[in-house]
């Protein structure tokens, strides 16, 4: 039927939405959610139907999407037309009753994500079936491989390409800005791509951003790594593998994340990785808690790897504590320098030597763990990570101290003599976010000790560090409210870890980081 | 933050949702789907956060649910922050994990659906996950006592109060406009609410339309049931349930119907029912499709009832065809209307007497079945139908013949002489739809013949009505791909109920019928 547009000027964030009263709807026997084709001078497509009860009649509200695409403007006539669904969403119905999807199928899916034409209603479905029904090693496959072909790849020079990747959940993990210049030292390609903050303090690339440029374009990236043969780059708008933040949009509500597996394989596929080594954080307040559910992770990512041409080894990494002591994007990347520069936490350039040497091992360097231990001792590393950071656009000069931390601090210190006998990831994490991060890069936490730490009372147990007083008081308030830091004579006397009142506050333990 | 209003004139559907650009979010440490709290002159409210690239920053963008409530203006000032999610959103999170959800928890859900404080993704997710982990019988009871709770209720006198109501899925089924005269011209209570056609050719509320207005308030309804013991009205707009009719806006897209138990019963209770006959029309082409699952199903309406205080009989009824030989409003109407005054089809008479004799005799009235018979034999039916016609505003004084059917018609024959072996009740429905039921009410099917019927080749096998030349060709040319009523000497001349092409067409065989 012939309809008058009414153009709503405002963007229905990608989706094409559609919008008509019920009494124009009801002519068109179609119900909200319903597809309508739409044909302006010659041109079609396929919106999504939202049926309003307020909207005029023999109207059809355009968001930006539709108008721009088809140039209509105000009050022009434009042919609405029942259609078909998607594809895609005969295969959700299948995966919702517990069916297990074909290959094409799955590409459907992942056609129609990356084009917008599902429906948040689907969307969300899609994954909350994924969640509860479980993916199969094929679909996990096909999904991975059907991310790939829908997104830009980084088609590098031939030769071994290697990269690493956590699964996250660990407050102040900064290995990544050790173990790329240790790679691209020893003369090997690692063009790391990484995300920012979704649930966490702090992404990679929010660390990185303190100290060069992460928002690289494909092009500049290659300029660098051919420069470097490293770079510490954001992923997130390189459309690597489009249809992964549009799958996060719906996951990060829902707190559910059933697409880690080719989530994470899809993007490393994307920049043409060969070989992977992936970091699973374990501990009780980590996002992998035992060390069963670890390397079940592990065995899927190896066979994943090896489905896709990847060589794929896994390191289960002790997760109890935060890496090193500085959690928040400045604090974080100031004790990432130092210790590139040979002055950092022990568990820091343990761990970063460590992965950066299964990495060495994994193409066929001996005793990998010396290698990048030489590389660290011999200035190497930190020649590379200035390299990379000048290659990227930031000062290649840059000292610990230039790192412009919050100017407005506080410390929390240790009511009685003991041991450090546990710290809360989670809650650290939450302090920091309070103080501002990662949004306010200088704010964020400082361990002045961790796990077996022994301290007496009234010394600094960590110090919060903000940009503003009023999130310093915040975060304050939260650090002496959740206590995050158990400290006792020995374990048994310290045997409450939490006391959950009458009432659970609500709070999101979601850690969602690719 | 202090935020300048961006008005965008238009409903979200009656979600209260909020846009802020993607700098402004972060500043707010906010993502998409989380909450904020809007605050404009001493009043609150929480909103639904979208976060979109190409809004201006420092403004929120208000739909209308928000700008009206809050009485903002256009670039007026308001205070935002960031805020909790709802409670519901932990207990959906619960329900996906597998968990089984306390009467408390139901509660909160259903309180934050009906007061739209969940986005479309998380609606969606619930309705996904109460689909693929399922209910418990407790989760039932909680779910329909929820949905009364939060709805409105009429209130009649004190008495048993009748009610009938089938699960749906099967064309041409007016039984209930034979029921419900039969019962209240017995001399008891029965306020008959039903829906209009959501994906079938004609809902009660769409067939009794025809005869008189169904859109009645609750108060008129009660003056409606004390003067006749009756009505047939539409539930729709009458909030009986009102979280039903937002759950059934996600079900209809993903074509899963996990709420059928509690959305009919918390309906059944709101009205005060006290003795309720469930019809469940069973066979290949309804939406029940064998003894057992009708079976199971009658257990769990009649378990339901018992928690809820509700006597419940089910009947499971033969639904391998459409019920009587009409499909679509106006020639259902009219069938219905001959069929109370002794000239209906058999299958018809034979299915509402038995119903209305089950709910007698659930009364304690003996020989329920000869009771209803004499109902309609007596000419009572026919009387108290056309006083309910005349009490919802219609014309009691009126004839078949009045009722006026599409003028466009069409009719398909019989290419053989046989029997008729089965007709595909999805089929006859679409074709229905295709010819312009439910909408345009004089369109439909007229089935010349039944199963077991015989037809010599030429013969009329059913006539199509439309009330547009366009729809009529549409239905024809469905009608001849379809071919829905297979005619053959014996079952086992025609052994082949449907050929599978290459490619299956995707087509929605769902029944969203309530």
């Amino acid at each position: 039927m012939q309809l008058k547009a009414r153009l709503l000027n405002i963007q229905a964030g990608g989706r094409r939405i559609a919008i008509l009263d019920d009494e124009t709807a009801s002519y068109l026997a179609a119900h909200s959610s319903d597809r309508v084709k739409i044909t302006h001078k010659n041109e079609s497509l396929i919106a999504i139907l939202n049926v309003a009860s307020d909207f005029p009649p023999n109207y059809i509200g355009l968001y930006e999407e539709i108008s721009a695409k088809l140039r209509i403007g105000d009050e022009e006539s434009v042919e609405v037309e029942p259609a078909e669904a998607p594809e895609a969403l005969r295969h959700i119905q299948a995966k919702i009753r517990g069916e297990r999807l074909r290959q094409n199928e799955i590409e459907a899916i992942v056609r129609d994500v990356v084009e917008r034409h599902l429906s948040d209603i689907e969307l969300a479905s899609l994954v909350t079936a994924l969640f509860v029904n479980g993916l199969s090693m094929d679909e996990i496959e096909a999904l991975s491989k059907a991310m790939v072909k829908t997104g830009k790849t980084l088609n590098l020079k031939n030769g071994p390409i290697l990269d690493k990747h956590s699964v996250g959940g660990v407050p102040g993990d900064k290995t990544s800005m050790l173990v790329v210049p240790i790679v691209a030292a020893a003369g090997f390609t690692i063009p790391k791509t990484s995300s920012r903050a979704v649930t966490s303090s702090s992404g990679t690339a929010d660390r990185v951003e303190v100290l060069c440029p992460v928002n690289l374009t494909i092009d500049e990236i290659k300029e660098v790594v051919s420069k470097t043969n490293g770079c510490m780059v954001w992923g997130g708008a390189l459309e690597l593998a489009p249809a992964d933040d549009l799958f996060i949009q719906v996951e990060y509500p829902l707190a559910i994340d059933p697409l880690l597996l080719p989530s994470i394989m899809s993007k490393k596929k994307a920049i043409g990785a060969t070989h992977v080594v992936i970091d699973i954080p374990t501990g009780r307040g980590a996002k992998i808690k035992t060390i069963g559910e670890a390397q079940d992770l592990a065995n899927d990512f190896i066979d994943l790897g090896k489905r896709l041409g990847i060589k794929v080894n896994c390191a289960v990494s002790f997760g109890e504590q935060p890496i090193g002591n500085a959690v928040g994007p400045a604090l974080e990347a100031r004790e990432a320098l130092s210790a590139v520069m040979g002055n950092g936490p022990f568990d820091l350039i343990e761990k970063a030597t460590s992965i950066a040497g299964m990495l060495f091992e994994l193409v066929g360097v001996e005793n990998g763990k010396q290698k990048a231990q030489d590389m660290m001792k011999s200035g190497k590393a930190e020649r590379k990570l200035r390299e990379i950071i000048e290659a990227q656009g930031g000062d290649p000069k840059v000292k610990p101290e230039d790192i412009k931390i919050g100017d407005k601090k506080a410390e929390t210190v240790a009511d009685q003599d003991g041991v450090i006998l546990w710290i809360n990831n989670e809650d650290i994490a939450r302090i920091a976010k309070e103080a501002g991060a990662p949004k306010e890069k200088g704010a964020g936490v400082l361990l002045k000790a961790k796990l077996g730490g022994r301290l007496r009372k009234g010394e600094t147990m960590f110090e919060i560090y903000a940009e503003r007083y009023t999130k310093l008081e915040a975060a304050i308030e939260l650090a002496n409210k959740l206590k995050p830091i158990g400290l006792g004579g020995k374990p048994e006397e310290r045997m409450i870890i939490e006391r959950i009142p009458t009432q659970i506050e609500h709070r999101k333990a979601f850690m969602l980081e690719r």
